[in-house]
């Protein structure tokens, strides 16, 4: 087993092992309280998948297992599921010394850690991601949101998680476009902070490795994330490429996905890096020939200006500054600061 | 003016001072990003009453003011007013460089620092208490929250104001009911922690020494939160009488307001002090004498064994055991921890 510690306002540890589901409520019970409720939280894939087996190793490590399933999809993390969880945990009497258990993706993530943000003004959570992207990105670092019709993860709230059990196994289940996804976030990583996990990235056979590869992905989140939990500075590096990201999945309508949106997004800033002579072409290509040897999108195909209106309205702008993160070398990223009209004049001249 | 510096997780500062009100856009340049958005959010009647005083001053102060506002009254501590100032804030494409003001009681402070932690995963905010009730209380200390049907501010989050403005002109304006609501909260910080706090409540004449009174309550509070900021211990104290008094608020579904529940649940609670051998008579008495003199009730009519079914689900139970705050000397509180099925069994006993 690997296991990487998170000191944050809360100190957690961060535990990757394949199969660990089943010994997850173990694991558990050497963080929370003995005899209290874990109250899972997952989606009806996921539950169809691993449910019994994770609920199953609570209830073995003396836990009362209460589970809420919701449907699956970006459209879960929604007002509506959330505020039909609250009434869940109310209806379950869940206290101030339960927990919820996130069991799934990034939206599980997302919609659970927001609820024990905010259940009784905070309660402790424990996430379990099942996907890769979730693994090596969501799941760590407290950061939970839902999205309102305005936008994705408008409302939010920053909550560390007290643990995470990864179990690399569930990967195995992922449509490969899903797993393509958090392919995109770990080149992410290895571009902002790793020359030699982007190397490994390049070389491909990522299944043989993958829990040496989850394990760097989160070792340098948690870097980042003990230096600025609260995403006022740093912590910003961890966007590269999920400004235009965003902008893709929203005008988009969500037809393209998380890691997918990144993908094209970190190559609209290479490319914009670029023009501006930030780096070489030479960085670019390799970044697109990385990233196509994935079956990850390198082009987006839509309006670059309409996305320079969504940016508009996102919410990592700072008054009428845009904080843009550029990767110069490889494993080096930089926050450049650059005016927001300047920032879509520069865009709608790239492609 | 009087002052109270709070050092929790955020460091801010408690203005005490007659007339303040026109002043709070100066004070809030000291602290917020000149030029910056400051959304008011405030209710009608106090809207009506000094909206425009304050909305005048932040503007002379060069911030551009947004304003939102809603139908008084606890109603309005509700998901969809509060979904509706999300979208206000989307719709004024306020950012995490600017900030709410909360101007108003405590459903304003409530709502509007709910929303502050919320938005964008937290932007700062201001609070400027009108009632003497959100001044000594709900004001200071970073508790914000929403109701839901099951019950009163069960959805919250622990998120600090960066500056509190109390210009305690503006309790002249309020019923004397709600007056009184004040007046309960600040017996109870004496009966806590100021023994002479107390007595100058039983001497009468507050409105003379109101600042004073005011920056007394505040620094206790401010003593205690500084010390568990997350409600995990000591700070429970506060809530001396608040588990009976937020039963009776829900049972009479809010026709007794805040300060009128708390006054009827301290003395319940020192009725059933006195019966367990805590404490003596005459504390009870004494008590029931303050209490009174300010027209506050110090009876509660309704049947006590359905106020225990309510506690059942009240979130500052812990499991089975439910921490019951009691006052053995003026000035001295403890927590005791009781069986819930012994507690509910005590008190069917006091009336």
């Amino acid at each position: 087993m690997r296991t990487v510690c998170v000191h944050a306002s809360v100190t957690y540890h961060i535990l990757i092992e394949k199969g660990s589901l089943s010994q997850s409520g173990p694991y558990a019970a050497q963080v929370f309280r003995p005899g209290s409720k874990a109250a899972i939280v997952t989606d009806d894939t996921v539950a169809s998948l691993y449910l019994e087996t994770v609920k199953r190793s609570f209830e073995a490590a003396g836990f009362t297992v209460p589970v809420f399933i919701f449907p699956h999809g970006e459209d879960s993390k929604s007002r509506e599921v959330l505020f039909q969880l609250y009434d869940f945990l109310i209806e379950q009497e869940v206290t101030r010394s339960d927990f919820l258990v996130a069991l799934g993706g990034g939206v599980v993530g997302d919609l659970a850690g927001f609820a024990a943000a905010t259940y009784l003004r905070g309660i402790p959570f424990m996430q379990i991601p099942t996907t890769f992207l979730a693994a090596v990105d969501s799941s760590v670092g407290g950061k939970t949101a839902i999205n309102i019709p305005a936008g994705k993860n408008l409302i939010g709230a920053f909550h560390q998680p007290s643990l995470v059990v990864c179990d690399t196994e569930t990967f195995r289940t992922l449509p490969p476009e899903t797993f393509a996804d958090g392919v995109a976030e770990t080149i992410k990583y290895g571009l902002i902070a790793s020359k030699s996990l982007f190397e490994e990235m390049e070389q491909g056979h990522i299944e043989e490795k993958i829990d040496d590869i989850v394990t760097q992905c989160v070792s340098i989140k948690r870097d980042i994330v003990e230096q600025d939990e609260q995403d006022k500075g740093l912590r910003m590096i961890l966007n590269y490429g999920h400004t235009l990201g965003h902008a893709i999945e929203k005008v988009t309508n969500h037809s393209v996905t998380h890691g997918h949106g990144v993908a094209m997004g970190m190559l609209l800033i290479a490319r914009l890096g670029e023009k501006m002579g930030f780096h070489s072409p030479e960085l670019t290509q390799r970044m697109e020939r990385c990233i196509a040897s994935y079956g990850l999108p390198t082009h987006y195909d839509g309006s670059v200006a309409e996305l320079g209106e969504s940016v508009l309205h996102d919410k990592k702008r700072s008054g009428s500054i845009i904080r843009l993160i550029v990767v110069k070398n490889i494993g080096e990223a930089e926050i450049c600061p650059l005016d927001v009209d300047k920032f879509i004049e520069q865009l709608s001249e790239v492609q």
